[in-house]
Order: structure tokens, then sequence, then C-alpha cells
């Protein structure tokens, strides 16, 4: 079993202590507001890690990409959930997954979409599960909740002999608040639109059976989810600097970080050069119009606890440049010699693991194991 | 064979033409310079690419990881410059490819740097041949040309018993710039200083016969490169919008894309949702600093042409938005349906090929082929 000095840098280092705890209090949350949980898989991409979710009583799993579908399914998760509108090239995929076993659910925000899936099911003799997606927030895709589009999509699932299997929402603007009350609004503002669609559609007399909703911070802020199903979630396993202005964690619950090794200076400015640029953080800059700028990183000594005040203030492809976030240190070689390792909390935890072909994850006794992840489509 | 229509989405492509035409352009104009040229791998890490160099006139290669290394090494690539400043601890790996018989060169810019490696090079009875990095414009890591560090680290190196190789700058600057005027005054800034600190060198007794320089602006840019023996750039080789913006490339030039697929709209805002978020773009923003900014990148028909005024937008994990970068196209869901196909040209080809396993490069004659690239370190 390798320990941390063995490690080679730079490399993604997953705190088992600080994930175990994450996905415990979320749970634990999840389990009080009597709702389902199905975490979101993207975070990691690493079975080990979305194993601990399930045996913490995660009930299915939501995916990104039909790659993980197929990868956890292969390692015998079936109740699957891909949170992306449904491409029609991508339905022979999805077939193929579903006639092996596997309870793949797709989703779509179209009348062209639902057709689509509606006519390949037809053709190929297969009840697709669709779930409508419903937009809460103006982020990204989905149909408002009090939208036309609603009851037509729909219908043409529906009617087109799908199983219309409910809806889903995620309200990504979560990501712009850093305030309880800003928080509480937005989480109600999920709920209530979700929950106000399903009313839509049971009224018309279609059914929908799941309500879905989740983001980290709406999860974590949610007190009450009457008339939602279940909850998804994904960064929170492992929570990032992000999620840190947000309002939804502690420094010290980052369990994911980068592990460094000073190889120059540039004295006069104040820089300590490292071997870790945005290649192994990514090019996330996420913190750059919230509260706290943590430049590319919160830099850490190599056993994880923070050094105030000084960031990855910048980055190249495998350098970084370690500096004060205010200010010149012109001591910077004395107090990072070149050799000394570090790690370095990320901006996004999703975009961060990307990266890696792995994470090591680190045990309380100062163990670490080789998680593998997976990336691509 | 593939053809273009068989792949699934998001995917890299590779135009191999337009490839082909980057690297004679290059070889070529260093040719003509009468200089040697190193590309540097760190952008395709694809052993087709590498080779197509190669075969080009290339003389070794230039990494930015051992990982990259080892696997063009075990390709039977033996002339290698690892252009990071060496981490003590990645010695033994440099020591193993080199007594495999790989020609490995490593670099520093510090005494403490060059005194770790003689001195780990003394305990193994290694030489290992080490160039020194200069810093020609502040950019990042590096001795000044007029440096007082520059004979303290050559002598530690020759007094030490290493091999000083010569001298390596890198332009970074030059990636700001965006006038043949500025183009033309950061080369020769990056010429004049690393001719300059070899002549101190030689001066002082030292060795120095190489004397390498290189971006992609400031190589495509020099046009007398007196005192300098070779040449290093990496993104020439499949541009992209941000070398387009500094002005060394045209858009049909760009050799690198994103094929994708339209799964969604907010007909209202204007947006077509995409399945190329930032993980198939990556979260580079290159061009957002420069004279046009591109979003995420620019919307071209799978055919290749670009869609004058539609970029993408903005992108989540596995979600894109294309849209008008000016103004509003209530047509959006007419003019680009669900199940169309399109292709984007990315900020920054480094970035935008590493969220990739593997490339698709298409032929001439419509015919795909998968290349694998690697990642990690």
């Amino acid at each position: 079993m390798d320990r941390m000095r063995d490690l080679g840098t730079p490399a993604a280092v997953i705190d088992i202590g600080r994930m175990q705890a994450n996905i415990e209090r979320m749970q634990r949350h999840m389990d009080a507001l009597g709702v389902r949980f199905r975490p979101h898989v993207k975070t990691s991409k690493c079975l080990p890690v979305v194993q601990a979710q399930i045996a913490a009583g995660a009930q299915g799993i939501t995916v990104s990409t039909l790659k993980e579908a197929e990868q956890f399914f292969a390692a015998g998760i079936t109740d699957i959930l891909y949170a992306v509108s449904i491409a029609p090239t991508k339905l022979p995929q999805v077939l193929a997954l579903r006639r092996q076993g596997c309870d793949l659910k797709i989703i779509t925000d179209s009348v062209a979409g639902a057709q689509a899936v509606a006519r390949f099911g037809k053709e190929q003799a297969e009840v697709f599960e669709v779930w409508i997606e419903i937009d809460v927030d103006g982020h990204r895709s989905g149909i408002p909740p009090e939208g036309e589009a609603l009851l037509a999509v729909a219908r043409a699932l529906h009617d087109g002999g799908m199983r219309l299997g409910g809806l889903m929402a995620h309200a990504g603007a979560s990501y712009d608040c850093d305030t309880p009350k800003a928080l509480r609004h937005i989480t109600e503002q999920e709920r209530g639109g979700t929950v106000r669609a399903a009313e839509r559609l049971r009224q018309a007399g279609l059914p929908c059976p799941v309500v879905s909703v989740g983001s980290t911070p709406t999860a974590l802020s949610a007190q009450d989810l009457r008339g939602v199903t279940e909850v998804r979630a994904g960064v929170y396993v492992f929570f990032d600097l992000v999620m840190h202005n947000v309002g939804v964690c502690a420094m010290e619950e980052l369990a994911l970080s980068v592990l460094t090794t000073v190889i120059g200076h540039q004295e006069e400015k104040g820089w300590a050069i490292l071997d870790a640029g945005w290649m192994a953080m990514s090019r996330d800059r996420g913190t750059q119009k919230q509260k706290h700028d943590f430049g590319y990183g919160q830099v850490c000594t190599e056993d994880g606890e923070p050094v105030a005040g000084y960031v990855l203030g910048s980055a190249n492809q495998e350098h970084g440049i370690l500096c004060r976030a205010e200010g010149v240190d012109r001591e910077i070689a004395a107090r990072f010699p070149v050799g000394t390792r570090l790690r370095i909390l990320p901006n996004h935890a999703c975009a961060t693991g990307a990266q890696h072909p792995e994470y090591h994850a680190l045990r309380a006794d100062g163990s670490v194991e080789t998680w593998p992840r997976f990336y691509g489509w």
C-alpha cells in the first residue's frame, strides 16, 4: 500500500474520511426530508465513490453521458437516469443498454425530441421510459412549468406509446447564490415549479410518478420538499471552492485536492512555480465572479492544511504560479523551497477530477489506494 | 472504415489535410531559417500526429510530462526535451528512461534545482543533460538573460559533472500579441535574450551548444534567427481560435473541431442546446480577452464551414448553448433542428484535445480513422 509520500505529482487526492462524511451528511438530510436520493456520478466517474454513495442509501444514479451509464451498469447498477436531453442518434445505444437489462431512463424537453423517441421506440417495439425536463430558473434546458409545450411533449410520449416516467429539474442558477436567503428562494423555486408542472400533467390525465429536482446547493438548503419524490446532486461528494463560496460547505469539508511539487521561483515577483498547471487543475475559474476569488485554487500543505492567503494565481498547461492572493511575498523561495510538496483545493471538483486518469484515495491511517476513473463518451 | 456520419457525439475531429498543411508550413519556414525544429507534442499526445511531424523533418520532440516522454520513447523516438523544470523527485523516472536508451534532456532555472540534479547524478553515476531556462518576457519560469543566477546555475551543473546542453526560452507573452509589429517585437525579444544569455555562458568558458526558442506565434513570425539552433512550437499543428486572433493562421487552417448534435432549444432566447459542453470543449476561454471573443467556440456545419455570427455562447458540463454572438435568432429551432450535427472550432486546441480519449481523423475522401491519445502523468 502506498503512502502519500510515494505519489508522483501532480496527482488527484481524495480524502476518504471527508468524502464519507459528505456522503452521510447528504443522505441523512434526504432521509429526514423523506425523499429518495439519486446522486449524479458525473463528478467522480469512479466506482468506489459511487459504491460508497449507494452503501449510504442512494437509490439509483444520475449520469451525464451514456459511457457513464455503460460503465456503472457493467458494475451492476441498473437504475440509471441519463439527465441530458436525448439526441435521436443516441437511441440505439440506449436501446442496447435496456435490452441488456439496464433500467435506463432518458429525458427530453421538445416535441421533436419526444417524437423521435416515440418513432424509434415503435420501430424497435421498445417502451422507453422518458422524463420531461422542466426549466425552473432560465438557466439552461427544459420547459417552463407553465409552458405550453409541456402537455404537447407529454402527449407525444404518452400517446406515442412511451412510458412517461415523470419530470426532472435542475436549478443551475443556485450556483450563483451566496446567502441563505437566496438559497432558500431558489430551492423553493425549483421545488415549486417542478411540482406545479407535475400537477398540470396529472390534471390533464397524464401520469407523473417521479418528481425529481436537485443541485448540491438546493439539495442541502431544502427544508420542505412537498410533492418531490427524489433529489439529485453531484459535487457534494467532494465539494469544492465554488460550493464553499456558495456557502454550503466549510473549507475543511473539501475532499478533493491536487498534490503538487515546487519546481522553481521568481523571487522578485513572489512566485513559486508548481508542476500543477491547468492540465492538473482544469481551466475552471468558477470562483472568479464569486465573493472570494481563489485563482486556480487554494494552497494547502501536503497534510491538507490551508495556507491562508496563498493561491494558485495563474496557470499554464503544466506550470502553476503560486503567489499571495494580495501583495508580494519576497520570501517565497524560503517559504516553499524547490521540492516542497503542497496540495491545491480546486474551484470545481467535476472539472478537476476529469483531468486525471485516477484518484489517489487517502485513508485516515495514511495509506493511499488507487481508484481508477474514466472519461470520454 | 467509418465515415463522419457514423461518429457518436461529442467527438474530436482532426482534418488531416489541414493538419498536414500546418505541419509543412512550419517545417518549410524552419528549413528556410536554417534551424532545427523540435515540435511540442503536448498539443496532440497522439502518435500519428507526431509521426507526421517527424516525417516532415522535425528533429526530436518537446514534452510537457514524463508520461509523454515514456509513451513516445516506447514508440521509438529518442531525442526528447522535457521542457518543465525538473522536480527532484522525478529524477529516478528520468534516470530509468535514460538507462533504457532515451536521450532525455531536462531543464532547470535555479541553483537548488541544479544542485539536486548534480547530487542525484553523482549518486547514480549518471551524467544528465540539462538545459537552463531563460525568461525572455516575464511570463513564467526562467532566469532573465542578464540575471545573476545564470552563471551560478550553469556552474552548479557543469562543475557538478552534468552536461550543460544549452539554453531554452519560451515567449509565452506572444499569445497576448495581435499585430505583426508586436509579434516581430516579441520574436526578436525571445531570440535576442536567449542568444545574449548563451554569449554570457560562452564568455564565462561554459559550453552552450543548443540555443532553443519558440512558441507558435514567434516561430511563425521569425524572419532571422541568428544564434538560434532550434525552435519549438506545439499548437501550430492544429491551430485554434486564440492563434487566429493572434493573427498567425486563417480560420480555414484550424484542423481540430468538436462534432456535436443539437438536443433542444430555448427559442425565445435564441438558444440551441448542444451535446458538447465544457467537458468536450474544455473550460478554456482564451479568446475572452482577445479582439474577437468566440465564447466556447465558433459554430460550423458538419462539413466544417463556419456559420458566421454563431458561437457556443456558454457551456455546462455536457450542455453547450449555441447562440448568435450578438442579438437573438428567434428562428434558431428552424435553423438548427433537433438532431442537426455541427462542428465547433475550439479556443485552445491543447485544452480541447485533452478532454478526449481519441481523435477521429478525417481524410479528404471522407473516411475517418480513430487515433488514440493519452492523458495523465
